[in-house]
């Protein structure tokens, strides 16, 4: 296949990465800066630096970029793209994006599979990519009204590239429990890391401060647009958590140990219950 | 020396692990029950099974028990203990222990130095007890009123079993770092899985989950004491956190993307100023 990928950050470099370690495919690198598409070449992740021209002979195109980028990107260059492309995007969210991409795709006459590569870094950008950065991770792929043959081209590419296992999902049940796995988890590292305790960590911390911090050194400009494309699961999803700490801290406040100690050992009977 | 070890738990375990190790002190082992006994003499964890009659003759008592069972165990075996010996514990929580452990150490006439190795796992028990649980790890020493000599020996002997750094410190000190560094972590973890979406994770998460979601696998009636004795830092870190999560939440709510941005930008800007 001669595959465009249009955004050489961190999920564009590493899929551009993979798929020169793990295929034989023809990887073209498209990018609003020329420097991550010198590097890419400079370091064989891409065959050739391409331009929007290269879409009327492309048999797929991964989009790279950020959400709403993404969107403008294919609404723009919709005309270029050839009827046996598959289009695919690489956003963390979905119900905001892949009907509109669905829409163009059908209006147009290619194929638009949704996709979500579950991999990432605190860090961004090209030089941080890497050929290995989803081996053994989730392919989560979003059909819509693809045909099969697209989604299974798909799917078998994201195996081949070293995804551990493919789930297909809708986008409503994806951004549900994206708010839940991966945004949740983002909100709380930045609400934690503005403690006035923070700055003097050093010392006293360990595994659980590094662990619950990571994800604080966050892509501020990015998640911000993640997070308000999927407004009302993620509100819902800090509300749950904001009630939940409530109900423990009742709990310390009213300073009962065994009524406590139940509360608590639900959570590790969550995590049993599930093998971790 | 001749070092006793009350408690043969993942610290206690360790500790007399990383004795024979890197020391060559004797190291007695008393635990409740006999089974880690066992085990720690069968893998050469402890030179000798040990009684409360070896508190005669000891240079070291370490107490690896919960904090009420340290207090308990010292105040019934305290005209035991030889006046030259050095007593610490190895608690999580310092206010509501140290005093009181202090104030039995002055009445006797033997020495006591609080000690919090910042060291630990999602597990428990000896069975994973580690020689170097402690490599790299913070050493928090409480010297309270104890004589310089008495302070530097545990100091100098935790460096010796491998912890990166000594750190010295007030109970009220200790008590407000670890509930933000250690305690929260742990109870944000337990509210975390509490939603409803957690028990369908697998094939939608990735590091985030793994990190937030680790120590939810909680030792609950240790950490339910550990808590309530640690109950006004810890509530006001648990409201500090309720109120930067609801200020994200507004953000998101509100939808003004440079406004969240800015807001998220302050979490990095904190990480990048710890060089983290």
């Amino acid at each position: 296949m001669k595959i465009v990928i249009a955004g050489l950050g961190i999920i564009g470099g590493s899929i551009a990465k993979a798929l020169k370690k793990y295929t034989d495919h023809t990887v073209i690198g498209i990018n609003r800066s020329s420097a991550p598409i010198e590097k890419a070449l400079a370091c064989g992740a891409i065959d050739a630096a391409g331009s929007v021209e290269d879409l009327k002979t492309a048999d797929m195109l991964i989009l790279g970029t950020y959400p709403d980028a993404a969107v403008s990107f294919v609404r723009e260059n919709a005309s270029l793209i050839n009827k046996s492309c598959i289009v695919t995007d690489t956003c963390g969210i979905k119900s905001e994006i892949c009907p509109r991409l669905c829409a163009i795709a059908e209006e147009y006459g290619f194929n638009f599979v949704g996709f979500h590569p579950m991999a990432g870094k605190e860090k961004n950008g090209f030089d941080v990519s890497e050929a290995d950065l989803f081996l053994g991770a989730s392919s989560i792929i979003i059909p819509g009204n693809a045909p099969e043959s697209a989604v299974d081209t798909l799917a078998n590419l994201t195996r081949k590239i070293g995804f551990g296992k493919v789930i297909f999902t809708t986008p409503e049940e994806h951004d549900r429990m994206i708010a839940f796995t991966s945004q949740l988890p983002h909100v709380l590292a930045c609400a934690y890391v503005f403690s006035p305790q923070c700055p003097n960590h050093n010392g006293f911390s360990a595994g659980s401060y590094r662990d619950v911090s990571r994800v604080a050194s966050i892509n501020a400009e990015l998640w911000s647009e993640l997070f308000i494309e999927n407004k009302e699961p993620l509100v819902a999803e800090i509300q749950t958590l904001i009630d939940n700490l409530t109900l423990i801290q009742s709990g310390i406040k009213k300073g009962d140990r065994q009524e406590l100690a139940t509360i608590l050992h639900r959570a590790k009977l969550i995590k049993e219950a599930l093998g971790e």
